[in-house]
């Protein structure tokens, strides 16, 4: 059988109501130009801040065109190589696009990563960004101590379920809200957290503060809405908001709501910051190092939700947002 | 004339749609217990925070309970005394309430001043919790340098004025916005700013954009809705945001409207930090010499807007929330 050349490509800005990808097949790439390299990509990640890069709102990246391939993480081996840099054989991570093969320019963010080391996908979830976002989320800006409370949100999602195990090695008491309640004995059993919240079953307000009797120090939001809403009420004086997402006012930015509970940040003098992996990408050797070694030990553990083929990347992208994944989303071609 | 013994007391919550005071004519006070304190009162303070204290919602201070004397920063001079700490002739400063005479604990929050290093209504101001505000909410936490861009939003309100002349001081380029023409021309020819955008004249965004053509690094918020929106979208990478207040969402905190694109906390990796004069109320006399060094020095002006007369406090409460005052409302008795 021939080999297929598929992309995904942006068909409509979020909120359009209508479709936001084509899946089109392409003829083979043309011969590559100086610097170039040929992936064919073993896996895509699919993640909810696309949202962002599709939307047309001022951004940390530039939209995406319509009509482009859509941006995207992806693991590709080198099939072919105008490089010095990398060889056939290879296998790289970066931005890749969504596609069966991608020409990259060898010089722009791409990494080379070891098929041995870890199972390629790990590169897409654990190893990969959505890790070192949990990681440096909750290390460096969440902080926890001992004693302290720490809540985290969509925490059987990819950065969620790194962060709120990474906040569970620091002695913290960590609580995690999910939808469902097959996530939330996942959040106990598998993640040994101390407390989990279906946000689905009834009142967030009631059951954050049953389930932080002693208030909330470390709010990592992944979310937004109603539960950093709801979390705002139960911050202790000069607690602290990791600010990694909002994942509810995705749908179209610009009719996004913002938190009407905000005044809690100054009557109890909190901090809200936020982040992206771009302020941390001098320290993603130290942070792979750190999760590949706890992964190895048994104490953080990588949850994959992997979907068979590109062509079914738009129904997976909608997963995203309705709580359909646990763990990181990942396309396998 | 027979002296009279007034008090304001809270009538009702706020957004209730009615009068939010009483104005109540009392007998004299009874005889003071131990440690207590009789004060004559010269100045009452009026403040926008002092929504939040007239509110149900979780802040940090209990609420004022309806019935009972408004909460109130006030200057007063003792009268009568069974407290060692304080004697009769005496000034003080502290939370007095809103009334004629107060009967106070002398244990409690209280501060003695000298009435002649500085005119008694100054203690309310400049030298007061709201100059404190501005001071250490600039220098602690907005920390502006020379050549960054400094954003102050009810600049020529009591917090904004002494924030947007601290950071004045610094360097940076000092960009304030107020409402009207006169405000905006005492921004530039009384405290010496590069820029004043007066937000009743047109489009904040397109004003912010024209006011900052390198960004914004320190936003220094007392006003919250479509002004903090505005300048989220022009926050540079790094930015920070000093959050004090949000008048325009002090009319009923339980419809209180967050900023719908505080998103951009996360996608230009900014910090937002609240805080309140408790946070800080250790190094009151730091701040407190550093501002009167500076005034006495013409490095910062202390804007005073004075009321005669107690029975004027509800009527000067409103002005404080549709721009009628310029500087800090102070009532004098």
């Amino acid at each position: 059988m021939a080999e297929k050349y598929l992309q995904i490509r942006l068909k409509n800005r979020p909120g359009s109501g209508s479709d936001d990808f084509w899946t089109i097949t392409n003829d083979k790439p043309c011969a590559l130009e100086d610097h170039q390299i040929l992936l064919k990509m073993h896996y895509i990640s699919l993640d909810p801040g696309m949202k962002g890069w599709m939307s047309d709102k001022k951004s940390y990246m530039p939209p995406v065109n319509l009509t482009d391939v859509m941006r995207a993480f992806g693991v590709g081996e080198v099939i072919d190589s105008r490089s010095d840099q990398f060889k056939i054989g290879q296998f790289v991570t970066g931005f890749t696009g969504a596609q069966s093969h991608a020409v990259v320019d060898a010089r722009g963010f791409l990494r080379p990563i070891d098929p041995d080391a870890a199972p390629l996908s790990h590169y897409m979830g654990g190893l990969g960004m959505t890790g070192f976002t949990g990681y440096f989320g909750m290390t460096d800006i969440g902080r926890p101590k001992t004693g302290e409370t720490v809540v985290v949100s969509a925490a059987a999602g990819a950065v969620g379920s790194i962060a709120c195990q990474v906040a569970n090695l620091s002695g913290a008491r960590v609580v995690g809200i999910a939808g469902g309640e097959k996530k939330c004995n996942l959040l106990i059993e598998e993640f040994g957290l101390d407390a989990a919240i279906d946000y689905k079953k009834g009142p967030i307000d009631e059951a954050l503060k049953e389930a932080c009797p002693d208030g909330i120090d470390v709010y990592f939001d992944n979310v937004g809405g109603d539960i950093l809403d709801a979390a705002l009420m139960q911050m202790n004086r000069l607690a602290r908001i990791v600010l990694c997402g909002g994942v509810s006012q995705y749908d179209d930015w610009h009719k996004a709501v913002g938190p009407a509970n905000y005044m809690q940040i100054v009557t109890q003098s909190l901090t809200m910051r936020g982040f992206t992996m771009m302020d941390y990408s001098a320290q993603i050797p130290e942070g792979s190092a750190q999760l590949a070694q706890w992964q190895r030990e048994g104490k953080v553990k990588f949850l994959e939700h992997i979907v068979d083929g590109l062509e079914n990347f738009p129904a997976a992208f909608d997963t995203l947002f309705n709580g359909g994944n646990t763990g990181k989303m990942i396309i396998r071609l």
